[in-house]
């Protein structure tokens, strides 16, 4: 692991995105999600993708210029043709335009296909929620993870985001209907740990406990029947709106040449008025729950994310070692070809 | 256990309810709210609860003549005054009219306080499918479950249901976010049977399998952290858009004295036409998955609910002794007091 200052990843990044021809203000947006991930303690989403999403732009399955082409299907309803843009960029310019729309109509849905990979869904629950609405966001993935009691990988990672503003502050949820992700599965092999039983089936469908062969396998839903019914819900619901891919017919979120055709869904409600200090004062008693046997605090999800932000931000971030290699060398290539004659 | 026909229960809860001074037509639609949940196994929305609704009636907590009062917020935001009344009365009439909305502005949400238990979410999801809308429904109750780490129920059960339109049929989700339900707990007791580690804690917060201890306790979020975040975020969301309780404040769900104060949302959403064939051949795919070491089948949710009410519609229920003894009970009180003089 090499420790990075905030400054110097972002720089690389920015200027790594810049020399594929990305503007300046994408570039940030692009940047700012990787960071944020890492800055929370989330590397499965954060620069270890940025070498991918170059890739992609030059691929000609990334367009680094389109935010997207808007169709309102109805007064509540955004429909989002994704053209291939950079997640953020189109999800982010999806999700405020539905935003506005929902404090005028209570409720409004951005239903977006054809879009690249948008990262941390926690992202845009925060900043949902801090400018005062709720927010539930679904987005669906490759086939990485077996029906519960299948052997082969149906389903994405489907996760569910969830962010409703209280008065100290946005409280968001963002976790994955898969018991662990990919990227633990590869963090495993990197280091090469045995994982735990009842994460992994191989290729062949059989149990496993080496990464290695679970890669070329499947992961286990979260809690049993019921994460996988939460994860099928969310797969039929996302393509049910945006008309994208299914199960194993979804590309784009993982390889460097295929056209994405997963779905994004941005659920965007304004919430009642007056609401916010009770539910701050209710998340203060759960948080103060005597812990049970074996544990030592009752946990609000997301505040170790943040408090880990805060530290690493002054601190800086520890990156695997060929990740920051890497980033320096996609930086390091655009600095040549902006100085080439 | 009885064996009792579906003719036989329906008419001892009809009558049973019309005595308690329930119309006709909202008996019929709390009747079958009941009876559905005999038919598809989930006894603890079943025929158990009649006693405590008519009850409530007479406690004047439940009101069998209102439909709950509307507000518009906005376009798309129904908010709904329950007003007490009957749980699947409120709450039907809701859904009904933010379905009608949905269909013009696409998505629309009904946010419902003040109303009574409205029982299995599953149920609405279907009708709501049926009728070619997608549904995302949550509702919250009294607190039964403890946060992750946590030696107090601090969390309803905050159940979600998720209805999708498919070409062969509803597709229906329909889980609670705690790891068993209550009905579970007292069915073990019942049976003098010990729970399975990992389900519950005592009244003093320490893990416990004797379901006679539980009863005071507290349940577990199913799938450990990722179950309680899930929870959390519901109940917070529901409470949002409601104004409802939440936590240790919640009453009514339970007990036959208080008014009910949590809260139901029903997101309606219109979805984009063409996708019920794609939908339905995803499921087929995912149906037939070859299934892991040790299972017979891949189960698509629901659908095993949906053989067991085939099979009991015509073969009848199988009714713990009690409950159909005590609905005979309140059948025949009814029955004597509309012929008294």
């Amino acid at each position: 692991m090499t420790l990075v200052s905030v400054q110097d990843c972002r720089r690389a990044a920015q200027v790594a995105l810049e020399g594929a021809g990305v503007d300046v203000e994408a570039a940030q947006l692009q940047t700012d999600l990787l960071l944020d991930a890492e800055l929370r303690g989330v590397p499965s989403h954060g620069f270890l993708r940025l070498q991918r999403i170059i890739e992609r732009i030059g691929n000609g399955v990334a367009d680094a210029r389109t935010r997207g082409s808007h169709h309102w299907r109805s007064d509540s309803f955004l429909s989002v043709d994704g053209q291939q843009g950079l997640g953020p960029v189109v999800a982010q310019h999806a999700a405020e335009v539905a935003g506005a729309r929902a404090r005028q109509t209570g409720i409004a849905v951005a239903a977006i296909n054809h879009n690249n990979h948008i990262g941390m869904l926690a992202w845009y629950a925060e900043a949902i929620a801090e400018a005062g609405l709720v927010a539930i966001i679904l987005t669906t993935s490759e086939a990485l993870v077996h029906p519960f009691g299948g052997s082969v990988a149906q389903l994405g990672t489907n996760p569910i985001a969830i962010g409703v503003p209280t008065e100290a502050g946005p409280f968001v949820i963002d976790l994955a209907t898969s018991l662990v992700s990919m990227g633990e599965i590869h963090d495993h092999a990197h280091r090469g740990a045995k994982l735990p039983e009842g994460w992994a089936l191989d290729a062949e469908g059989q149990p496993t406990t080496d990464p290695n062969a679970a890669k070329h396998g499947a992961i286990a839903p979260f809690g049993a029947a019921k994460g996988y019914a939460l994860g099928l819900g969310f797969e039929l619901l996302v393509t049910a709106l945006t008309g994208a891919a299914l199960g194993r017919a979804v590309t784009g979120t993982l390889d460097a040449e295929r056209p994405s055709n997963k779905g994004d869904v941005f659920i965007v409600i304004d919430p009642l008025s007056g609401q916010g200090a009770a539910l701050s004062a209710y998340l203060e008693t759960v948080r103060k729950t005597r812990p049970m046997p074996g544990f030592d605090a009752v946990i609000i999800p997301g505040e170790r994310g943040r408090a880990r932000k805060a530290a690493r931000l002054s601190a800086g971030i520890e990156l695997a070692d060929n990740v920051w290699a890497n980033m320096q060398k996609l930086r390091d290539a655009a600095l040549a070809e902006k100085e080439a004659p």
